[in-house]
C-alpha cells in the first residue's frame, strides 16, 4: 500500500498554521479540529511541525508564558517527510526509527497531504484483513 | 506476539501520577521522562490516564489557568485496558478504533505495565521481518 492511496480516502487537506501564532491558538486549532499536529507554513514553503508533544514540551520547559510565544519559537524546523510513492511499511519503520506520529507528505516541494501513525496503523490493518479473507477465499473455492 | 512479551523486553516500569499533582507538573514529568502518557493511579487502583492530547486540550480550553488545574480535572478517567495475553494485532486494532495511543496493562486488577502505539508498531514490524528472513532461509535450502 502506498502513501497516495491512503491520501486518496482521507483527502489531501492539510491543517496549517502560521509561525507568528501564539502557542495558545495552535493548542486551540490542534483540539477543536481533533488532530495531533499542524504543519507549519511560510507561503508555499513548510517550515516546522507542530505537535501535541511540542506543545507539551514549551508547557513543562516555561510554564503559563509559553501560551504567549510563537508557534515558531515552539514547532519542530527539522520535520521528516514522506514522499507519495512510499509504502506504508517503510513509513512505519521510519516514524518508529525517528520517534515522531506525524509525516507531511510533499511531492515537488508541494505539501499534498499529512498521514499519522494511526491512519498508517488503520491501513496496515485494513490490509492484512484484506489478504486474510482472499486466503480463505482461496481455501474455500478448493 | 502477545503483549507480555513486548513488557519481557521493555519492561513493565510504568510512569504513574497522583490525580492531586498540577497539570504543570504532569507536562514537566512527560517532558522529562520522554514518554507520551501516564498513568493516573490512587493507591493500587488505576483511575485515569492523562496524555499530551489531554493537556492540549485542557490549555486549548482554560488558558493559562490550565496548569494549576489538578491532574483529577484533565485526565481521561474512561481508560481504555490491555490484557498480558492478548495479541499485537488485537490492540493497534483497539486503538485505531478508539482512537487512544496508550494501553495500560493489567494482570487481575493490577498494573503491569503499559504499551504505546509505538511500541506495537516497532514489535509488529520486527515480527515482519523476521517472518521475511524465514521465508528466505527456507527457499535458500530449497
Amino acid at each position: 500500500m502506498l502513501v497516495s492511496q491512503i491520501l486518496k480516502t482521507k483527502g489531501a487537506n492539510v491543517f496549517t498554521a502560521s509561525p507568528n501564532e501564539t502557542v495558545a491558538a495552535a493548542a486551540a486549532f490542534l483540539h477543536t479540529r481533533k488532530v495531533g499536529a499542524v504543519v507549519v507554513t511560510e507561503g508555499d514553503r513548510v517550515v516546522g511541525i507542530l505537535s501535541e508533544r511540542d506543545i507539551v514540551r514549551i508547557v513543562a520547559e516555561e510554564g503559563a508564558p509559553a501560551l504567549t510565544k510563537t508557534v515558531a519559537v515552539c514547532m519542530t524546523a527539522d520535520v521528516v517527510f514522506a514522499d507519495p510513492g512510499e509504502t506504508v511499511q517503510l513509513l512505519l519503520e521510519r516514524m518508529t526509527d525517528r520517534r515522531v506520529r506525524h509525516l507531511p507528505v510533499c511531492k515537488d516541494d508541494q505539501l499534498v497531504g499529512i498521514v499519522s501513525i494511526g491512519d498508517l496503523v488503520k491501513s496496515k490493518i485494513a490490509e492484512t484483513e484484506a489478504e486474510a479473507e482472499g486466503l480463505k477465499a482461496y481455501i474455500a473455492t478448493g
